[in-house]
């Protein structure tokens, strides 16, 4: 709610959101659209969308104007929840809100980032997805993604199977940031039957922030969910540091580079699936799995918690591998360094993890090895130390990242008992190639 | 040694080291000169210098024929190592041999790699090192860096110091590359009065290789160490994918973003110091430490190995911050998602970090965050369980990566006894930058 002051203005003046205005304040003169208010936050503070596209919120404070430039139409704020807009030329996309960056806002009071009760409040500030598909919105938790787990993971492929079977064309998933590529995995594994686009976005900005990336990629993903001819789970986010594109990614191939970087996501040793511009062209760049219809398709919802990803570093003691062991963990993914290396020396047995790892191999535990470099692939056959690990049993695990890997050994362990083994090496969804695509992308 | 086969017919045709020729052989027609042979290997292969710099070992095998084209001067492998050609004109620059791939040659019977016992074969394959500086060979360890930790560290320190109180201009030090950015920061902490050249080299692909970075690598180290104007710990390995100059990246800053790319080596939140080219031109890109007189500068080689990197993950169990803490551990870094993350929601404390990160901090262990984006920098201010992770004491690690954050740890904890913590996210040498200087350089 505005503050008396504030709503004192706006009553004289006619005002009202939707409508042209200017705002002169201490930090300067801004010209836009104002903008629906939100519940919580400072009522002093008016929200305009600019002309670039960007939101800003500025301070009413002793000395500002406001003027009003004209009248705006209604924005489509207020209907396009209801529902009413309708239009039976347009596909059915299915939003399903999880909570993260792209639900929340800053209150501009405190400086602090609070989250969205309603996704309407969202989707009523980019009026032109209705004009792409019939966006039919599920609100299935409000959470941060470094909260979530396989609980988590489980429910939303269950919410975007069932949106799938009630006919939405499409599936976008907003999510925070964190974890997305954890999640992306995770689905792509748990819907790898499913042969329609499932397109998880979000935003490293808050959508009231000047330089947010929530419309740009919320209106992409709905481009993907509505018009794709892919059938894979990727992640949607900016691929450059301007608004003008986004890149989507393999599920199983991406991962967050940048802890606030608008393009923080990159696809790891592979190239995207596709580069989608705002106003909905889409550039093929790689092999895809073509949409196809839901079939007998069923989610593949097991998942095994008792699996760690180690990170391996100089002088880590290989006794924390045995803890893991004792706590009755079935799987272990080793973020080894280079090709796959852990210590494996002979002269100093207490550094040595070979024993350790033989040792966790004979309980029946399932050891994969990946590398900490992240980019390339590992591979047993340049140095006598790495034989000796795959001859002990370790698994290595190709270009695989170590998270998707960790999130595959968890799916595998659950749903196909006494071959997780096997089939961690062997592509399933992409998660693999067979040859390297491309040396280095970055 | 040669077999009597292929010495047979260097006999008959007055062919000696250094000579160019010309071998026909099942895989082709090659023209080069002839490399000393090492004492492993296969006595059938004859390893040859090609024009383009690279060697390549031919196998002699039926109907194969080798044609002398000229008589070679004797290489400077007979001579160097012996010191006989010192040049009063040139400075000295101590080469601390440590072992890795740089040190290493393939077998070209078993395809598999061994490590050469002699760092002077390496050295005798590239004789323009002579013509940059008086080298000066210790022969330290023959390890490959993946059994490396504190203990070598502490090793290779103390004998660069040692070189420099005995003249050496500057420093090469040769090592495996898969934790090189790990010993690259623990000497620029150890070594942080020392104000020369101290450059980490080494090679992706053994000196034999067609495809070998080995000799490049070592040049521009060694025209870092003989003539640069940087007096700080660095790595000089090379900057993209031809062979035509490298990148030296501060010890602190460093991190291998391949397996197997010869440009692996990238530098984190930040610039290269400088750019060098095998012919000796040296650019500076960015702000650094002035050489200077050794003066009363001493080595700090204590090391705390109770420390621990755990890299969060979802679903990761919070009770092995529990285990290292009843272990003893006096430190732990951890790698969080995103800004700097671990699982803190209140609703389900078994999967809560938050106490189990308080009980750490009661218990005296200083607890590190920084990010597994790998590129940005952690931040307390924009996440209300940021703060909270901040209140409880956790020391958040600026734009360290967590490599360098590990490694500061364990020296602050063994050197500055109860002002670890505090100094943990100060700038000591370089591995902090306060402002972020680019905003995203892969």
């Amino acid at each position: 709610m505005y503050s008396k002051n504030v709503e004192d203005v706006f009553k004289s003046k006619s005002i009202k959101t939707g409508d042209i205005i200017k705002v002169k304040a201490a930090v300067g003169s801004f010209e836009g659209m104002l903008m629906p208010r939100s519940e919580l936050g400072d009522g002093d503070i008016i929200v305009l969308k600019l002309d670039n596209g960007y939101n800003i919120g500025i301070r009413f404070g002793e000395g500002a104007s406001i003027e009003k430039i004209r009248d705006g139409p209604m924005p489509a704020a207020a209907s396009m929840p209801s529902g009413s807009s309708h239009n039976p030329n347009l596909p059915k996309v299915a939003l399903i809100y999880t909570g993260g960056t792209i639900g929340s806002k800053i209150d501009y009071a405190t400086g602090g980032v609070y989250m969205l009760t309603k996704p309407e409040e969202l989707m009523a500030e980019v009026p032109e997805l209705a004009g792409i598909a019939n966006i039919e919105i599920r609100h299935l938790m409000s959470m941060a993604s470094e909260d979530m787990g396989s609980a988590e993971w489980k429910a939303i492929a269950a919410e975007v199977f069932k949106a799938a079977s009630e006919g939405a064309r499409g599936i976008v998933v907003t999510i925070g940031t964190d974890t997305m590529h954890y999640a992306s995995a995770a689905l792509s594994f748990m819907l790898k039957d499913l042969r329609i686009p499932v397109i998880l976005t979000g935003a490293q900005r808050s959508s009231d922030r000047g330089s947010s990336d929530a419309f740009t990629n919320l209106i992409c993903a709905v481009q993907l969910a509505a018009k794709s001819e892919i059938g894979e789970v990727g992640i949607c986010m900016h691929a450059n540091s301007s608004d003008n594109y986004c890149s989507f990614i393999r599920g199983t191939k991406a991962r967050k580079m940048h802890t606030s970087s608008r393009d923080a996501f990159r696809p790891i040793n592979s190239k995207p699936l596709a580069r989608v511009y705002p106003e909905g062209n889409i550039e093929y760049y790689s092999q895809y799995r073509k949409v196809a219809d839901i079939g007998d398709a069923k989610p593949i919802l097991g998942f095994e918690d008792k699996v760690a990803l180690i990170k391996t570093h100089p002088n880590l003691d290989p006794n924390v591998l045995d803890y893991y062991v004792n706590e009755g963990y079935k799987g272990i993914i080793l973020e080894g360094t280079g090709l796959g290396h852990v210590p494996t020396f002979t002269s100093d047995p207490k550094r040595s993890w070979l024993e350790h790892v033989k040792n966790a191999i004979s309980k029946g535990v399932v050891v994969g090895m990946t590398s900490q470099c992240i980019y390339g692939r590992v591979n047993t056959n340049v140095y006598r130390t790495l034989r000796l690990l795959s001859a002990a049993g370790v698994v290595y695990c190709e270009d695989m990242t170590p998270e998707t890997a960790y999130v595959k050994l968890g799916f595998l362990l659950a749903n196909y008992p006494g071959k997780a083994g096997e089939m961690l090496n062997k592509n399933m969804v992409g998660e693999i190639n067979e040859k390297t695509e491309i040396d280095w992308l970055v």
